[in-house]
């Protein structure tokens, strides 16, 4: 992640005379009304893949060939409870860990994290000395800004959250450790850890080793491990997740992280597998309760992905071609938000070299009203404070770009009119 | 269900005088050794379809051919948390439902009926006064014999059980409305309402409409209409399931049933699509809480299973493909019994007309004991008992027979072994 640091001739908007703003003002209403008078119809607000990336993996529409897995196992009828094994170890050399520790099931990760906070509420970990409802109040450490779908969930749940700075190598661990050593009332965290959402941040193996190994005052202190794009790379310069299970291990902490994954933004979106992997007390915990609940994963879809994928390297190929289609998208991004606000100081926005999102941060107190702009000429955004727990962003500055979905041509358009958005509105609040 | 009224001139055992019972024990016990000495490996635990069964929907495999639905809306990305309407409306005039009570999702109906319990716990129903978590007893109604994984579920998620039989027309009414009316703590019961597991009674329209309109104690109770076998007719005599949700609206109670189904047994068992049906309160109360764990169910599955079937008639026209090949099989399981035990008065059994389970009493007592002889034997039965909350039987007499995944001639074999067990089973207990 980067911030706009270019040489420039601009003069900084909050460093310019009351009636340079006014001008400026004035010069941008013009240039917004030109934008509303375009009558656009675009949308930057859904983190979701374009239908040429989904076309990538088509040749799914007619696999597997075959019914049974290498064990001979007929795939198409009940069983199998951890997932198809070729499957899993496919996906425990792409997250570097063992494949005892790894068991795939449907096409959703969010399901699966949403089973495991089940679990816990209802039955508590291993760890636990009570189910988590029982306790006298619950929280989890949100890094911010995250995951709008890791928040609603805790809220639905009935878990408090408390924002943590989320920082460029990961979540703000200092914060993090303070809040966490004292108040057995916070029993986990979320993390997205490469390539986060929104931020782009990686979190480093240093942070990751702080956080599986600091002290904690619950004993059943659980980090949500999500790495939804641990191989969505925009670059070359290609980041490697840190080891969570072996950096808790070593931490003395091996319960601490659950590890999720899919393959929702490899394949089809709504179509693919996901992943878990945990230590052995966790793994066995959790398959316990999903055996109440499930006869087994849909193992025709895990060998189907198999097939197609052939081994890890058939994955990283594949994302090779998704970078192909994306790469472009977000270099388009940073230029149109270059071209119209460089210099003025007036936002900052990443570039990140792998996930699904642009972090814009805009002036403080005028998120809202970029948003608003932006919908009044046609352009949806996601709802400003959307990255924040409740949706409430204390400092009403930040954006998330979704610039995936929509074709090269409108991720250009769309974002040279949220550059057109970003300039009034931050010269409204300067005035 | 019937039970065994041939004429016959085999005098019942209990009528015999003891050296009768003792000579035919001696006799009984030379065919079980050689029984014993065939070697034997055979299974009769799983309620699994058969090879030659999955085989009917092979088409699956290279299905869909397109990748929108009728609306243009591309299955292959996130979103369409109700499942496709095309699939709904299939369902819906399967289980004679509207189609904006029903909603489709992934490979497990047993999945969806724990979701819904785990959200009466952690939530409560739109009619609950509390979470039922936070009720001081929580209480179910379980016909039995019934189904394992429904008793296994509660066992887990902690909620008692109180058994009232099964009868031929669906569970005891008189029985359960007495328990009921007066005790809050009775939160709801179990019905597999048609070719109920194990014991293929169907629920007759005036047994339903009586546990619809039952007052109860609890102001939200909830009847799991588990309809798992609504279309699994094993001669042309079809039972059509009581009409749950408009009997409920009839008696006063629109939210108290909710209905599951699955393609489990009409294509793959692992990789078929779930059904749930409810009230518009219930749905939107199940889809409020399913939308924070899910983006959408596998909508590509959903497209693959409306493509194979072209229609509700194309569903029935597919289970009629079914009963010829398993329709044999339950014969085979009469056949033998009948042959060997007939007349004696040690053994009662279904002649389910749908359904996947013949239901096979045994003298009190001998239960476990014919399990433990056909084991000896080399032949797999479901251990005595599995059929009972917290897998005990009372009377020790109840034995689940599952004859559709061998091979017809295995469940000839098998089930002639199965009566020699059950022969010196029952002169042992009168010896």
């Amino acid at each position: 992640m980067r911030t706009v640091t270019e040489p420039t001739t601009t003069t900084p908007l909050a460093e310019r005379s009351p009636e340079e703003v006014a001008a400026f003002l004035d010069t941008q209403r013009r240039a917004y009304a030109d934008l509303q008078a375009q009558g656009l119809r675009l949308d930057l607000t859904r983190g979701k893949p374009s239908s040429a990336q989904l076309d990538l993996s088509n040749d799914l529409l007619h696999l597997p060939t075959t019914t049974r897995d290498r064990d001979g196992t007929d795939v198409r009828n009940y069983g199998g409870l951890e997932g198809l094994l070729e499957l899993r170890e496919i996906f425990a050399e792409l997250l570097w860990v063992e494949v005892d520790q790894v068991i795939c099931q449907g096409n959703s990760s969010l399901t699966l994290m949403h089973q495991v906070l089940t679990d816990l509420l209802l039955f508590g970990a291993p760890d636990s000395e009570r189910p988590w409802r029982d306790e006298p109040a619950l929280r989890f450490v949100c890094p911010v800004p995250g995951y709008d779908r890791h928040f609603t969930m805790l809220a639905d749940l009935g878990i408090e959250m408390i924002p943590v700075p989320m920082n460029e190598d990961g979540p703000d661990v200092v914060a993090t450790a303070a809040l966490v050593k004292d108040d057995p009332s916070i029993k986990g965290m979320w993390i997205v850890p490469t390539y986060a959402n929104p931020t782009g941040a990686v979190c480093s193996e240093d942070v990751a080793a702080a956080l599986m190994a600091m002290p904690t005052a619950a004993p059943d202190f659980r980090i949500m491990w999500d790495n939804a794009y641990a191989f969505h790379h925009l670059t070359e310069e290609e980041a490697k997740s840190a080891d969570a299970l072996t950096l808790a291990s070593a931490g003395g902490h091996p319960n601490r992280p659950i590890m999720f994954a899919s393959t929702s933004k490899i394949t089809f979106a709504g179509a693919g597998v996901s992943v878990l992997a945990a230590s052995a007390a966790n793994k066995a915990w959790f398959l316990r309760h999903l055996g109440f609940a499930s006869i087994g994963p849909d193992k025709v879809n895990h060998l189907r992905h198999v097939e197609f994928f052939g081994d890890a390297d058939g994955v990283r190929a594949h994302m090779r071609k998704h970078r192909e289609i994306i790469a472009p998208k977000f270099d388009a991004v940073d230029a149109a938000l270059t071209a119209t606000l460089a210099g003025l100081d007036v936002a900052t926005w990443s570039r990140p070299t792998g996930g699904y999102f642009v972090n814009l941060d805009v002036v403080d107190g005028t998120a809202s009203r970029v948003v608003q702009l932006a919908k009044e000429a046609g352009i949806a955004l996601t709802p400003a404070g959307s990255a924040f727990p409740h949706g409430q962003d204390p400092h009403d500055r930040n954006i998330r770009l979704a610039p995936t979905f929509p074709g090269l041509a409108d991720v250009e358009q769309a974002m040279a009119g949220v550059a057109t958005c970003v300039a009034p509105a931050a010269a409204e609040k300067l005035a």
